[in-house]
């Protein structure tokens, strides 16, 4: 059994959660067999307003 | 005056926020004088849903 | 064209989003041109119920 | 010449190194003109038996 | 459902793989509910022969 | 709107400049929507000559 | 042999060696064959005066 | 003799090291004494061609 | 309330203890409401006799 | 007493034991008083088969 | 095969490439079979004009 | 002009400062043109009373 992970950006003009979710709600669109996330970072873009970011790595198992 | 830390992991089925409120009730359950805690990582584990996690250390005075 | 970064914590007794956001708030009334934020540690204050903390470094452009 | 790097979890019921050598038996079969890895982590995953598990940066030329 | 982490130390005069087991063989003399460890740092003392060291995290389920 | 980041790695004999140019260069020709890129070392390779590599990371946004 | 890691911060209103000297007594106070502390943060309170505060992790081994 | 560190950004269209003197010329500008400054990280922005940018943290003696 | 943390280093040919006071008086004498100063780094100049060297963050209150 | 630390990195086409154990070797031919060692990095290079790769700080007393 | 890491600060008053390039041309001239270096840390004096710093390891083949 | 750095590790059975000294006067009496010392880390060995020991990178210039 081998793991890949991908680093994704998500982003919400509400929460660093929402943020989460979005890079999540990506991941599971696109791919099978997540497992697990890990927060790399949280940001906040501001220059129209409040973006806030998440960067996650997505583990999934390869098949 | 010594303060010993120690590391807990909470979850959370709606946001990292309850996940380290999970760990912080816990703490506050089985210890007295707690001070501080430091979040050290957020993750979410995907295999059956979205089960936020938030990994602190806490620290607490000893008697 | 030149950035600088400065660091603030912000609090709340709700959440970190809220924490951080009370730092925004802060960084944007006495600056102009803010860019960008990035979240360098969350805590928790326990002494007094639970203030969350968020300290993030704020850029912003010099004129 | 570009290089990429892609991160792979190699796992194994019997070592560390048999962790690794999966996540480089798994890069070799998909990739091309692998030159170095990198270990990021080693972990072991205990719900059922040991699982012991390599991160590992791969990197390989783009053509 | 709430974590607790440990910090174990294993030590074996054959290799690293069994320093790290010494730890885990520790681990689960004492402790139920163990999920998974994460390697911090690999040693060696050599004041008299060569002793090697698997400093784990261990995480275990609280009840 | 999700970012992802991919990690590359661009040679050069004449300078560390030129090695992240040549990363970059690459990134343009097969990904749109680039929006920016972080620089996570510099090294150099020694045996024939001296090869400038700058290893980036850098994130595009996905449709 | 398996040694055991825990996180101790001593406190002093003299100077940081006092501080992990506190620490250290703490430990030895309480514990046996303790072999070696490493330091991890050094800070100051300074609320009500200086209070210097050492942390350290501290090994001992376990029976 | 006390020293003081604040963190610039500088920018430029052609390199790194025309962004670090960027910030390096913003600094002399507006500050006496400044003694030394460390490279913290160097990125590029890409909207719009390639901003170099150079992140520097920059000591100067108070006085 | 909104903390903010500067860096300062302080200098002493006596001691890192006297090097971190050297900072916090600085900082006393120019800033109210100081909370608390993390210890970044401690090095020595050595040009010219020992001049210790300790780097801190000091975090205030603002008001 | 007083110990100095140097970087090696010892070579193996067997495993990371045998690369670490290959660097150990090494330094007890040409050092006295060897303490303790401690395992920085493990890589792999992929050029031509697999030579798996320890980097090592080692630990000696000076006379 | 052993190889052994030593670090060396080049400086120039040009670049960062320049002080790359000085570190490695005084590698060059003491050491045979220099295989790689990895930059550490860029960095200015300017006490007295601009000079640009670069640490880097230099990774050489033991014979 | 080019500097190389080494790592020396002082003990001391008094304090932390006197341990970084004893790191200090053995590079002195061994090294010449010796410009600065960074503190790399501090621990205490306890097998046979407290052994205070400082970890320090010093850099010097090469000739």
């Amino acid at each position: 059994m081998v793991f890949k992970k991908i680093t994704l950006i998500g982003t919400s003009d509400e929460s660093f959660d929402a943020a989460a979710d979005d890079a999540l709600d990506r991941a599971e669109n696109t791919l099978d067999n997540i497992y697990w996330a890990e927060v790399e970072e949280f940001g906040v873009e501001l220059a129209d307003g409040r973006e806030y970011q998440a960067e996650l790595e997505v583990a999934f198992e390869l098949e």
